[in-house]
């Protein structure tokens, strides 16, 4: 049996939800930043299904680099038009070649982006208004034999550090469902005027939250300026509603501040999402795995989406660290906060990190008591890591 | 009323079906660079319909070049992938804006686009497998004002020279109808393995006539080598049969001799056209506004397609002569073959050439009386002008 | 030794000096359709070069189409700024790997298209205002061998014509050496504000010739726009003195005639190409062989730039028919004008082709007397035929 | 005068020196990550001073967003040859036209692109390798009048947030100064072989550091294995020396450890960036503003590169937090660690932060005396936040 190098210690900091000051962000599912992060992981997801399917392995690949070129709209109440398509560059490398078979790379790539696309941005006719230039290649050779003939638990990539943690504060829970809900489809299908690129910032002072939103309109669906502010008021006052049932803190909603209504200049967009006019996205810049944006909080610079799911550590121990501290918090008694922190070995097997560690703030509960259990939940995962793998092709897994 | 300079005079030259080698070709709807000229003259027609929707008029438009850049396939019997998509490149100007009003360029670009390619590529599955580039930029804003507020009539935006001919020679009949024949909806529904590239290159030498046809063959369609070699024996019947009908000379039918069939080596392809796996298009590199190369007639260089039916006589002339041509074949008893030949007067009324000259070969009529009427055909038709622009818009006029 | 089809004719038609009306256009070395041209030669050009050097043999490429999408400018008397670059598309394709050994076809083809373009436009800064896309890829393999190790002397690839006449009308010479006089290094080294987006066309009716010029000036040469009319004036003269040694006819010259004046609104550009402002160009629309765009002379539609010199008789016979025909009027007595037309015979050896003919008019000699040396003249050039391929590779032909 | 929100605290915390387990690493200047925010950042400068020069103000922009594909390359000792060039995607968004003038956006991003690449990896020929594209399209006219004509102070444009520590660790001095030394121009100028791609990892146990350097050689200055493996041992030593230098713990050094030099497969590149062999690099992706990237310490998500250094808090905050951490480490006797928070309140001048903070462990001095002088070191730059503005555009500030 695998010894791992597992580390457990009480922490002497203050809880992020215990400081004066607290911050969080998220970046809905049709921000530029999260939509091309949702692309490439899409690739990612396509090209590993296809890999299973022909070789029984995942190949390499990381496509965790692309980009968002914002286009250009005129918007009207009732309609509006696409003056310059959205440009979209994909990029990486993936496998297109192993044991005399050839994997379709390029097709399986704009599908997999254009059909996620679509499927996301509800109002966005991709076939008209998405141009998307793909200059993925090929990937090395040398790597072709060790995902095909190596070991079942691949090495480390890298030297590279994931970093999760739980629970979620009452201001992480309330930025993070607010975006859920107003992106569910069951909100969309009585609110299809509400867009999909919705950006919430929570910022908590004490006891007192000041919820920022930022919600694209579609112009189809509202006729002018009063149906706008009456759609507008609906959403707040269902925003206010929500965090009601979450947080019994004071909760004031700010939504699209920027608008100046008497101009009728206001956050209206063809298609539910900014991208359409001008805003750029890239992969790595938005939610981490917790699917936030938390600065009080330690995050990792690695951009998850896009990565291989066997190999690439940057993005397994994020997605590992993040599931170990939600097994902490819900499976330990009396675990207030934890942190985990995975460092790899690079050239080590995955399953074996340099040093797993998780700080934790106690409640009620002997460190010694919870030590050991911490320990086994980490210790299990890490035993379990290609679930893992398996859980990011089939798209069970938070990445953004 | 307008005098025009019109020229008839009977020639002394022998006729291009009474020379003993003869040359004709036709590069098929599927053809790469017919594709973009299809393209490009489709644009031009949405562009147009979108103008005289917004004001009535045509504004000014060139978009008269483009390019296909190939793709790339692995194509197998039965099935196949792209690796490459097909990439498109758009170039051109067209206004933008005008009287304060928008118009979606880009859009209607890319739409007019796919929609055309779509359509005449029955197996080309345009989102997936083509890429688009537009470099269409907005016309210099001069031009708004002579297209919005000038004459009915506009004027010569160059010193251009068209040319058509009339009747057919019996060679061409054959050249021009295989092409139709095996692309028409009726030949398609029942022969769904016929691609829609179909090159056709007929050689007369004195009353032998050698066709050669290059067709590509569609995959799914098509199991194995033997259906292959089966197919193509029937097609080669039915460009027999038809030729049959159309020629009482001696045709000899060469279809895709590169074949090379014990090694399986065949011309296969996934989507119908050879711009899948690598053959390029340009516009104007292709048949003239008769539908053919005709290298023993005078041709003009112009490129037809993506030039604006309004003020463009590089298009015009070119459409108008051939219409000419075929009206003083048709009307004009006794004419053996006539070339029509219009060249235009920079800044006068489109309407008034500098000269508009035929040339005919006779015969059983005397050149006194068949004269009048070929002016009249002539003159008529400069009458009509507009007519030529509509008809252009209506997609009832051959271009490529 | 080999025995050539080639057919000897006395013609009957009326040669195009004589006829009322005649037309001839240059399109001068700066212009965007010639401008793409000879970038994809030189391409083809610096290929060949590096095939020789590596294998001594030239390999399959065939880089004929190509693409220019024009800039922006801001432009001002004394200078004036880029706005938008200019975009060059490469297409085509070009062996990059034979007998284990690679060839940088990507980086030559950069390098070959900057060199040509800053060397050709002289105030063109191509690393600030050109955008370069590549779309060359690798040939078939299948040809590899054929070129490497097929005989000296190619086969066809192709069914194809190619069209040559000699000599040139006075209009022809006119139009040519116009052009050719005014981007000489001669006169731009003391004409440093003539651009080298010189197209000049000519008009002939009966004696009188209508020579219009439009001539691109250069900003940063020209303070104010009496400067500019000084200038204009001043190169009308030199056109007028360069005409009246060519011809006694009668020529009027016109310069830049849509400019206005009075606004300031002239032919002013940054860089002395009009691609610099919106003008696009593609492979094959500018020039023949023959300098020229001849409407009332046959022509092939045959793009010679960019075709390899070595089996495609798209381009060979087109060099080679001009040459022809140059070698019979220079060579032969009493030829008043000669038309030579080769038709390849596909997959015979291209100095074999399925005819070779020539039309002539002649003065003052007996046809059987000319008839031989004719023949002769042909029938060396076609032995002769490496020596093309060679001279093409080294620049020494003209091909636009 | 302004009355400020500063909050300074003794931290509880263990620095991060002090930990078991530390880590850091800098992307070297030649690394792609690195390279795209160079490329960025200089456009950004250079707009700026034009903006400087002709409207005595920076004007709006934002190219915050890039990214680098990786090229081609066959690379053999003594040389070798780019088969593809490296691909750059410039984007974002920058006034290109106010107050009747125009500002060439285009060309001055291409130049600042091709001038800073070439500056930065000198054996990279930008003209003939680097194939550059710009999707930067013109910003909001809105945001015009608000640059122009807004206060000298600019508000917030955004509710962010950026941090800052010092002093460096020794790990973190190690790291940064084992790249800066040998990307010097003194050591280059006598180690042409080292190219400019260095990545530095250094992960500290104890007081034992694993220094992992992975550093591109060039081989047109390396004719064979020999010499590549005295160069690298020479460069190990000399980092070795160096490490001495600035550390007592016990350094291993870890150079290029993916080498088979048996195999002769090592880190041998034609330009000396890794970019041109498939590579990829986004802005943002890289170093922090304190030129690393620090898992241990707080970190934010933001992108300083290419952001606009006038109202965009994301850059500015994050510079000025960096400059404050050391202004209060180099001037605050008995600091041993300090991290400073700033926060922006959107819509308020920049000098005012919501709230600006400073966590210290003080070693030897008493909170109450360090307490006020922090504060007042905070207030300062705060009162000076001009000056940072024209220090980014002089470049005299690390962004990256």
């Amino acid at each position: 049996m695998v010894k791992r190098n597992i580390v457990v210690e009480e922490g002497n900091y203050t809880p992020v939800f215990n400081c004066e000051i607290e911050l969080a962000e998220r970046k809905g599912l049709g921000h530029p930043d999260t939509l091309i992060d949702g692309v490439m992981e899409n690739i990612s997801r396509e090209l590993s299904r296809e890999y299973l399917a022909t070789f029984g392995k995942i190949l390499h690949h990381n496509v965790d680099k692309g980009q968002i070129c914002g286009g250009g709209t005129n918007v009207e109440f009732g309609g509006g038009e696409f003056t310059k398509p959205i440009f979209v560059l994909l990029s990486g490398r993936a496998t297109e070649k192993a044991d005399g078979k050839t994997i379709p790379v390029q097709r399986i790539a704009r599908e997999a982006s254009l059909d996620y696309m679509k499927k996301t941005v509800r109002h966005l006719d991709v076939l008209a208004d998405v141009e998307l230039e793909s200059h993925i290649s090929p990937g090395s050779s040398d790597l072709v034999d060790l995902f095909l003939r190596g070991p079942a638990i691949q090495f480390s990539n890298d030297t590279s550090f994931g970093t999760g943690f739980a629970p979620y504060s009452e201001l992480e829970r309330l930025v993070l469902e607010t975006e859920q809900h107003l992106n569910s489809s069951r909100y969309k299908s009585s609110h299809p005027e509400v867009g999909e690129d919705i950006k919430v910032m929570g910022l908590r002072e004490k006891n007192k939250i000041k919820l920022t939103v930022a919600c694209a309109f579609v112009s189809r669906h509202i006729e002018d300026i009063n149906v706008y502010v009456k759609y507008k008021q609906r959403v707040k006052k269902d925003i206010e509603k929500k965090a009601a049932k979450l947080t019994e803190m004071d909760v004031e909603v700010l939504l699209n501040t920027a608008d100046d209504e008497k101009k009728e200049s206001v956050y209206l967009t063809l298609s539910g999402t900014s991208a359409e006019m001008g805003d750029d996205g890239s992969v790595g810049r938005g939610n981490r795995v917790s699917g936030l944006i938390t600065p009080f909080r330690n995050m990792s610079l690695e951009a998850a989406a896009g990565k291989n799911p066997v190999n690439h550590v940057g993005k397994i121990y994020s997605v590992l660290a993040q599931d170990m501290a939600h097994g902490i918090a819900d499976e330990v008694k009396g675990v207030k906060d934890v942190t985990v922190t995975l460092l790899s070995q690079i050239g080590a097997p995955v399953d074996q990190p340099r040093v797993a560690s998780a700080t934790v703030i106690l409640d009620g509960v002997k460190y010694a008591k919870a030590k050991d259990k911490i320990q086994y939940v980490i210790d299990q995962r890490l035993e379990d890591i290609t679930d893992v793998t398996h859980r990011i092709v089939e798209g069970k897994v938070k990445i953004f």
